[in-house]
């Protein structure tokens, strides 16, 4: 059963009380080892979606008791938590399971209202790891309405930090509208009226031309950069604040190629641009990537993140350690303390203003 | 009028001579300075198709005389080789140009070797300078056979050394076949039985999500990479040899993620699944990420390139320099000098051994 849905917002002021200390905030992380009711529920939805892809269905129920998620996590996202000894996990649900090219907008905002509050007790019963991050109702074609009221349930109703935006809901056919098209306006001005930022992150691909994890995300979080680069939506949106993860895709590999073709066309330079605005997570899974990112983006436009238990889930065997033990490579790094401290900690309360509510 | 067709072998034998000594070879160049004649030739083309999309036509001629052949290089790309110490580019016709989502399997093949002849008397008038590499006549749901056609014209009879194979012939859709399907291997077997590599490289994007040489290029490199990396392609083709240009597009940046991926799958490690096979070029238009490629890519599966006159073509006001000025990167970067004289030279004869032919 879902409960605790009404007591939710109790949620945030043990998180808030905690943040005052020093911490270390990952802010990339998805619920991807959810127990397997969640995936039943979204297997009954395809086969009612082959029989009918106008099936609407409705919201019903996944039945899954505290205890079970507790198991989900302990030996998981708590144990790693507590190995690599990081803090606070921006926590939302499992990225490659939105799933936004499948079924309708109807079936679409099912699943997200059902994973979103499936977070939402997660963070209830550990308020101290996790902080809550929404996925959107989001489908190809569909307006962009259902994922502003999804929002707004999320952050004004539960409490929520931040969400996650796919930039290309086909599953790889990019074949919507790119960001800066004033049909995503709405979502824009929502997240700005509500103080929250949005991480820009596809789902799983459906082109088979695209490995999900090996090159749609990258492929998306540099394609997303670029609409970013020769739109002015930060002119529209000034406190709008979007993260892009896994490093930035190739963004800070390619910087000198991003400084050049922003200069050759015009733009301003792109710390002027971009960076009041855009923000780059660590999710770059050994050290000499993470010293290249570090080198180039500004402390300030760093937040920590691992992504854990995520993409890579296996031990490098060159140091010993988990690829994606992130902490490691910044801890390496060559960075002030001053810098690591940012990236860390005040950078992500700075970008999520909601993590501190209950202590303003 | 297109002119020595029939002498262009000769073209080889200074090259061949020159090749002896220490050579800086930049193995990623494209005619972006071609006289407007052959952009002439192209819009013709286009407005014929507008009339008619079935529209063939015929090769006809492009009329350049040597002295504008001249005219488009001296100041440009001979001038830059000049000032930057480089000696031989293998130059191919105009990415963006290549254009195969644009009319069908027959403007393509016109188009295309207009484009390979003009390359051809590139390197007539300049052996020393430039050697050959060839477009090939692709077209979305078009069969391979007359890029296998063209490839063969161009290497048995106009002595190229090389070809740009181009991943997503839709520019940006994504909808044709991935690069290990069964429907590109008369292409690889030719690529094989003529010992000449391939660079894959992607077009102008016709796709709004797409910035051509912001997003599409970088892209495009990252989902080749992966396609090899799942597939079991030079099991099938163990003499193939593929180069990813623009510095590999996101992959060593993510290095860890894709070594990280590889053993998740069960895959082989990455040195022994694919560095016998592919290679990636230098450009990346900054030191820091010159230097992360070089820390995690082995220098026997780096070519260098700028890609000039190309992406970027201004000054970096950090340093003073040109981004695409990519030998100053490399001169920088932590090597030793045996390393750097395989990035500069030896692996780009080991990678297009016709470069040597005439020398044999």
């Amino acid at each position: 059963m879902l409960t605790g849905l009404s007591t939710m917002w109790a949620g945030r002021v043990p998180l808030a009380r905690r943040i005052g200390d020093r911490m270390i905030i990952d802010c990339h992380g998805h619920y991807t080892t959810a127990p397997p009711q969640l995936g039943e529920y979204r297997e009954a939805q395809k086969a009612a979606l082959a029989d009918d892809p106008g099936h609407v269905g409705a919201k019903g129920t996944v039945t899954i008791g505290d205890d079970e998620i507790r198991t989900s996590l302990e030996g998981a996202q708590l144990r790693l938590q507590r190995e690599r000894g990081t803090d606070l996990t921006l926590f939302s649900p499992r990225a490659s399971w939105m799933g936004h090219h499948i079924g309708n907008v109807h079936t679409s905002r099912f699943w997200t209202e059902q994973c979103n509050d499936l977070i939402r007790r997660v963070c209830d019963l550990y308020p101290d790891n996790f902080a809550p991050v929404c996925q959107l109702p989001q489908s190809p074609g569909a307006a962009i309405g259902p994922s502003v009221d999804e929002l707004r349930r999320c952050v004004d109703e539960m409490g929520f930090v931040g969400a996650n935006l796919n930039p290309d809901p086909s599953g790889g056919w990019w074949n919507g509208p790119p960001l800066a098209d004033s049909s995503w306006y709405p979502l824009y001005e929502a997240l700005c009226e509500l103080d929250v930022p949005a991480m820009i992150h596809v789902s799983a691909a459906c082109n088979p031309h695209f490995h999900t994890t090996g090159s749609h995300y990258l492929g998306a979080d540099t394609t997303a950069f670029m609409q970013l680069l020769t739109s002015d939506l930060f002119a529209d949106f000034p406190s709008l604040r979007l993260i892009i993860p896994h490093g930035g895709g190739a963004v800070p590999y390619h910087w000198g190629r991003f400084r050049g073709l922003a200069q050759d066309m015009g733009r301003p330079p792109l710390d002027e641009l971009l960076l009041g605005n855009v923000f780059f997570d660590t999710c770059v899974y050994h050290q000499a990537g993470i010293d290249c990112l570090l080198t180039v983006i500004p402390a300030d436009n760093v937040l920590f993140a691992s992504e854990m238990i995520g993409a890579v889930r296996g031990v490098d065997p060159e140091t010993g350690h988990h690829y994606d033990d992130t902490r490691r490579y910044i801890d390496a790094a060559d960075l002030t303390d001053a810098d690591r401290t940012k990236i860390f900690e005040t950078n992500a309360r700075r970008v999520f203003p909601r993590l501190e509510g209950a202590a303003a």
